[in-house]
């Protein structure tokens, strides 16, 4: 499967003028072939406009039909074999057996979504029938379905060249709402981007799509990126980086003629309570395990705990001195991309300069290129208070310890916290009124609250909610992991005494697919 | 029930101190006292402090509770009896009929919110049960729901002093998720929203709610309005109203530093397609038909069909002959406002001064103040696509007719139209390929598309949407209208291994309100 190097517009490979982007091998600094040059406003505009071409068709295609085609791509990624695995370790340092499981993940989420596809759930059918006779007015009849938003930029994102890119979350729910998808390669992983990019390319082929069903884009954000989300045939945004990317995003589509909306995942400390008989009874144990999901990935997960919670005592010296000795201890990992290395030096930098910041432990430093040097440090509850710099992510493994004098200084420094991903309570029984007090908190600042367990490892199923108030995500209402994640890419349209021949099949009296219906209210399966 | 002029801040009846606002009776020009004067930030301030302190307690309402309050507000509403219809109709210059219907729409949302906070369906539970066999990984338990946005801030329309108002569908949805809620009236009718905002005040009291529930602030958009919007405790925003105004309120709440959804219902024309056999075989019907749709109210509903779309040729010569004589002929109004007036006869004039524009019918000018005359134009659909300002919504009894040469035209002209609420097919059984080559066009235009009936008229129940693509709507994916509403003020959390005492009702496996649940993807009634 030889690389090519070209933007992929629907059928076609097309070979773009721009200044070559090449991917860096990160544990070696070594540069890997070949170069993709970069597009311009005229690959944009061909891809806008195949897609728009294929949406009012892709859009109706069967249930049946369009879950094929989810299962399709997984089918043509699986039989790329071990030229993807090897391709994506290249690309960003990350191990076999990571990047192994990703695949899986990558191929498990595609398959989910055809069975909700299938299922047809997501079509939230509404049918409230006429009511010729009722006075002092007649009800007309009328019945609701979703219907997909239309054509739908995704931004591929460094930390899961295969989960959260070409053929990740974002793109699997958007083609399972009916959304034809454009894709953005992250400029750090344009190899694995082409290797899964074709293998959609092949999928739509063999299910006889229409070719705008799926493109895939190399360039810059500002002209390729920009040029996507301010396209008035583009009708929503996924996204996963930093805040000052997503942010940058959010403002271009609001600022269009036709504002949009974008999901973009974004940034979350993930704050982790202590609550005190846990700490009491098994500190030391959750110092190391701690630290264990702290540096696993080097760190670079949404999910990464990034600040720690506790009451000042006995149980939280024990905690410092067990997770200070696994830092100290914590094998140094390549990270994604040098820029993503001196981002995180710069961060730890930060915090070793800020007299309110106290390291407890550093890791070793590493003796390969790129490699994430973990850290912990403690700061008091005050000056966690009055210090916002302190709640800036560390994108890697370093966290920071938050010392409170007591339970209410706990709640205040729950209620200080921006909008987060996820919140974790480590507690034993008997600290179940002060997690029944943290979490009313927790519910409002988080999109996922746990008990004893750790934040990393973001299971794809039906209850998951990967998302979270700002500036977790710029969108709280809605999910980026998980089979939810489809409502993302839909909108309501109402039929009002539409002949029956004219109604969409999941409308009809007959209910040909069988999908679940609320008829005058009452669920009916 | 005497009127005291004051904003209602929780439980209490507080004087502010601008300037005051009065309304105005319309058909008579005559001021109608008390005076409101006009709230500022102190009022913003009090009143969101209140919202904020009551939400953990009120979202957390069981479903009965919550519900018992809707019903209470209805009933509160309806004890007010005649003297809420008679300031409604002279803050108003609407009909008996109309006002009566329209507390009956209030009432009857009330109590639609309440059937479905019982339901529980908003809730959308999801059990993922833990797998702690499954081979590679175990899998944890995984649990979601629904919870309320936050203190939710409601500015009253002016062209629904009730259904859209102080208790209208926006307070109604917001209450049923769980969002306290401060309104700021609209100025035109504030006597009128005390009466309502009392009724409320007591059913909290009754319900022995937290007081700051609800509270109803008096002033001006740029104090009070940008004030609630701006306030870092109001999570969500609904409005109805113009363009320039839903446009502003979305930008002061992307502006904040977190930045907030709005629901902001905006401006729409409602096109009607005459297919061409429904033209040949019912032109005069229609066009009798349409006319009473259009002057009904004064023109003055978001669904108000401002364009009718059609091919050249006898048939809709036919119907502009019956349509200008019915307009001719159609009652002058008194319209809501006299500044609705005024803008209404300059939209009136713009049409009049453009001279892609041509004259049909005007009705006649009635002798009272402030009444609408209604009015029909007529433009080539080659001067349509090339002149935006013929899109231009002019509220009130005024509809343009654009002239196509064929339906390949018909379809250019639907292409080109901005977002809608809705889309209305005159048909016979014979434009069947006609409808249905618009069809697709249509769903991506407007939020409802329906055959032989006309816009206004907008039922309250399960199936109905009442939004659509920007600028009908900031946000095409919710409605305004109907029990879907309620996800408007809604996000999700994902609960992980909590321990069953700590779990929410609803996600408890004894599921004591027996809501519906999808566990591991599949429904359970």
């Amino acid at each position: 499967m030889t690389l090519e190097g070209k933007q992929l517009i629907g059928a076609q490979a097309v070979a773009a003028e721009g200044a070559l982007i090449h991917a860096v091998n990160p544990s070696t600094n070594e540069r890997l072939d070949p170069g993709y040059a970069a597009g311009s406003k005229a690959e944009v505009e061909r891809a806008c406009d195949l897609a728009w071409t294929a949406f009012d068709q892709y859009r109706e295609t069967g249930l049946e039909e369009r879950a094929s085609f989810l299962e399709a791509i997984a089918d043509e990624i699986e039989a790329i074999g071990e030229p993807l695995i090897e391709r994506a370790m290249a690309e960003s340092g990350l191990p076999q057996a990571r990047i192994q499981g990703e695949r899986g993940r990558t191929c498990g989420q595609l398959r989910l979504f055809a069975g909700v596809v299938r299922a047809g759930e997501w079509l939230d059918v509404r049918i409230d029938p006429a009511l010729p006779e009722r006075q002092p007015m007649p009800r007309v009849d009328l019945r609701q379905r979703h219907v997909a938003l239309g054509p739908v930029a995704v931004f591929g994102a460094s930390n899961f060249p295969l989960a959260f890119s070409v053929a990740g979350g974002d793109t699997a729910s958007a083609l399972a709402a009916g959304c034809p998808v454009v894709v953005k390669a992250h400029s750090a992983h344009p190899g694995t981007s082409e290797l899964v990019g074709r293998a959609i390319q092949r999928a739509v082929e063999k299910c006889e799509l229409p070719e705008g069903v799926f493109s895939l884009l190399y360039g810059s954000g500002r002209e390729v990126g920009q040029g996507l989300v301010t396209d008035s045939r583009i009708k929503a945004v996924g996204f996963t980086g930093s805040r000052s990317g997503g942010t940058a995003l959010v403002q271009a589509a609001q600022s269009r003629p036709e504002p949009i909306p974008v999901y973009a995942e974004m940034s979350s400390i993930n704050p982790v309570f202590l609550l005190p008989a846990a700490l009491q009874s098994r500190a030391a144990e959750l110092g190391e395990a701690f630290v264990a999901s702290l540096n696993l990935g080097a760190g670079q997960f949404c999910t990464n705990p990034g600040l720690v919670i506790a009451e000042k005592g006995e149980g939280l010296n024990n905690f410092l001195a067990a997770a200070g000795e696994a830092v100290q201890g914590a094998a140094s990992h390549t990270m994604l991309t040098p820029g993503i290395h001196d981002a995180y030096n710069k961060g730890v930098d930060a915090l070793v300069s800020n007299d309110k910041a106290r390291e407890i432990a550093r890791g070793p430093a590493g003796d390969g290129d790129n490699q994430c040097q973990a850290g912990l440090f403690a700061a008091s509850a005050a000056d966690f208070l009055s210090d916002e710099s302190l709640q800036a992510e560390v994108f890697g493994a370093t966290s920071l310890v938050i010392e409170c004098a007591d339970q209410d200084e706990v709640k205040r420094v729950a209620e200080h916290l921006e909008g987060q991903l996820t919140a974790t309570l480590q507690m034993d029984d008997a600290d179940a009124e002060a997690a029944r007090a943290l979490l009313p908190v927790l519910e409002r600042r988080a999109g996922r609250v746990m008990a004893n367990g750790w934040p990393t490892g973001v299971e794809v199923c039906h209850a998951m909610v990967h998302g979270g108030p700002y500036p977790a995500t710029s969108d709280s209402r809605t999910t980026s992991v998980g089979s939810a994640a489809i409502y993302r890419f839909l909108r309501p349209v109402c039929y009002q005494n539409l002949p029956e021949a004219l109604l969409p099949e999941a409308l009809k009296d007959s209910n040909p697919a069988g999908v679940s219906r609320l008829v005058d209210g009452k669920r009916e399966a």
